[in-house]
């Protein structure tokens, strides 16, 4: 198969099926998503076996437990894939929302009207779920989607596709609303985000080197996730009861995730009376601590912190803390060393928490709350399609509305320009 | 001078003041703002003896009496230029804005702010008043700008930026957050639109040439113009007074702009009523049509329209006709050949009106009105720095607004996530 024509073809029957889906009703994609979870459960042992045979080759090729973990589904994961298309079925329609109007004094009354962008292209990982979870969002967006898993989740993506067909099918929508890419040829990729004709948006999910390997060739907006490298700041007028939960929990309640907190900054004049605690505390967890020399002095068992530490996602229980003099040297730190994703300061001062929120210039700013929460079912989106480091357009968590553009609306009556 | 150093210079210095103009104040902005448009009206005989050498050269090297019209300033167009820079200080500031805050089960408020894109490069022909424009835009909008103006303007721009320099200088912002390009290298370009670590967005102002080659080579988000092949679709219920009117206007009232109507679609039962008239009116100002098989009956000195005029953004005093058998017709053929720019219908049947207004896919979509209303002005935005044939970000006319992103603020109190 000659992947240039394949992905064309492909690209066509996805622009052609953007339209049909971006003007389908709230009533037939909920259908089509309910009839989804209906097959993905009655094709349950399908998937499985499908499953079954990936997992298989990634074992014989010496894949990592990670990888095949990830890789792996159980009854359990098919049936919360179907669970999760359930709830996207019960999530708002952003489609063709209309802003207030506002006449102007020519006489025409000016609004927006919310759409969705087209056709998406979703490059990830091999994790079979997220097939399931993107067509669903994708779907409910009113965008068509081309779907690329990793080639070790071959076989498990073609059965969940068949099921997205199936229900594609009961609500009487064109199959082209979702396309799984039926190729591991690695061309593919390099095709599907050069294809502007086609393809109005790419969204990679996986490590940092897919993510900016894609950015760098595609020819299409990217809306990507790179790393996170979040900060806590414990001001001088922080609660020491709140800094240490929120510090503990920002490190803890998960060390893989891109919103753990990777360096805390404490305030010099809380120096003596936080940083042994929440020593304690993470020692008690078996958190590696890297100090700059000030901090040394309060934590035992930690270790000096390189100029790398400062830059560095740890993705594991390890935490960089620093002492700061004050507010804009945290502010600084942040600024130079951090990723912009997603920074927290801890105080009861307001006008601090307020400098902090303008000026630190990431993609959620929190007071007095973990960074965990940095999430689309923690915002109230309902579900995420992932985390955006962009600036442009959808940061942070992006949920359906991130999927969708905004257009101008023009109501008039005859009116004409002078 | 080697322009990667000299440019990745503008880039850091840029970085650095963006956090600056970022947290500026409304005040200090408008001061700026102000202080630059005094600074104009005192420099003007020096400012209007730069673009003597740059027009005087441009005659020497015989480029084209309209790209000279479009260098030449005259006292009453750097008055104008001062104008604008007073009528921006007048605008209300995006800055800091904070969404609704909805409270999550967990306690957390979640809400967004808006904020700066942070460092924005512009790239434009020989046009000096956008000197002024895009500086004074992007400086309200809390970023910093690198601005390269087409080479021949070399002089006039370097004069309009002393100015705004001084203006930057009298508010006590950093010279950096508006730096004009030192010079005329053209590899400057290819430098400035890859250089992603210091520079967060693009936006080229230009002919579609430039700005194809701009979005194909950019590393960095392109907030670009294409071409705009606009449409108005008279449908059968067609109020043809206002048909009339608006199909007039919407060619005729200026002919080079990006949201004059180049394809005209006239329902089928309206042909024998409606065409003859427009023809007429068309006809008296000397417009050239070109028009399908059906059409060809009802319009006196029409020529028949070949495949590639309905593509065609004309620019000049021509107007391609179709005659369609409905609604659907309409928004097929506006789906093929348009650009998703611009696009009106006519009718006085709501139903028709929103199926047009929800199925049409461009960045303006219009109810009985003229498509030459799609501009910043006229949405009521103040004043626009361009207008965006993106989909992502901004889509339409971009004014302050679309030269800033939104973030996520989290307030809590000690929240932390189970």
């Amino acid at each position: 198969m000659n992947p240039n024509h394949y992905l064309r073809d492909l690209g066509e029957t996805a622009k052609k099926a953007s339209r049909a889906i971006a003007s389908a009703n709230t009533e037939t994609k909920n259908t089509a998503l309910v009839a989804m979870a209906d097959e993905l459960i009655k094709q349950k042992s399908a998937v499985l076996i499908a499953n079954k045979k990936d997992v298989d080759n990634a074992k014989k090729n010496n894949l990592t437990d990670a990888f095949i973990d990830r890789l792996t589904l159980t009854e359990l994961t098919v049936t919360n894939m179907a669970e999760g298309l359930i709830q996207i079925s019960k999530l708002p329609d952003p489609v063709g929302e209309i802003s207030v109007l506002t006449p102007q004094p020519s006489g025409i009354e000016v609004g927006k009207m919310r759409t969705p962008i087209g056709v998406i292209g979703i490059i990830y990982e091999s994790r079979p779920n997220v097939t399931a979870d993107a067509a669903g969002l994708c779907l409910k967006s009113g965008n068509a989607v081309i779907l690329r898993g990793g080639s070790e989740s071959f076989h498990s993506n073609q059965a969940i596709g068949m099921c997205i067909t199936a229900g594609l099918k009961a609500a009487r929508l064109p199959e082209g609303v979702v396309q799984v890419i039926d190729t591991t040829d690695r061309e593919a990729v390099g095709q599907l985000i050069t294809m502007s004709d086609y393809v109005d948006v790419i969204i990679p999910r996986g490590g940092k080197g897919l993510v900016e390997r894609i950015t760098n060739e595609a020819k299409i907006p990217v809306i990507k996730h790179l790393d996170g490298v979040c900060h806590v700041y414990v001001d001088e007028e922080a609660d020491i009861e709140k800094a240490l939960a929120i510090a503990e929990n920002a490190k803890t309640q998960r060390y893989g995730t891109c919103n753990t907190m990777e360096t805390l900054l404490v305030h010099e004049a809380l120096a003596a009376s936080f940083l042994p605690k929440i020593g304690e505390r993470l020692s008690a967890k078996a958190v590696e601590i890297r100090c700059d020399e000030v901090g040394l002095n309060y934590i035992n068992n930690a270790v000096c912190a390189e100029e790398s530490d400062w830059y560095t996602e740890y993705l594991a229980p390890i935490l960089a803390i620093k002492v700061v003099a004050n507010l804009d040297e945290a502010i600084t730190h942040i600024s130079h060393y951090g990723s912009q994703h997603t920074d927290a300061i801890v105080t009861e001062n307001k006008s601090k928490a307020m400098r902090f929120m303008k000026e630190v210039d990431s993609s959620s700013v929190m007071v007095n709350a973990s960074t965990r929460f940095a999430d689309g079912f923690e915002y109230g989106l309902g579900a995420e399609i992932g985390i955006s480091t962009n600036k442009l357009h959808a940061r942070g968590p992006v949920g359906l509305e991130g999927l969708t553009s905004l257009k101008w609306v023009v109501f008039g009556n005859g009116e004409i320009r002078n």
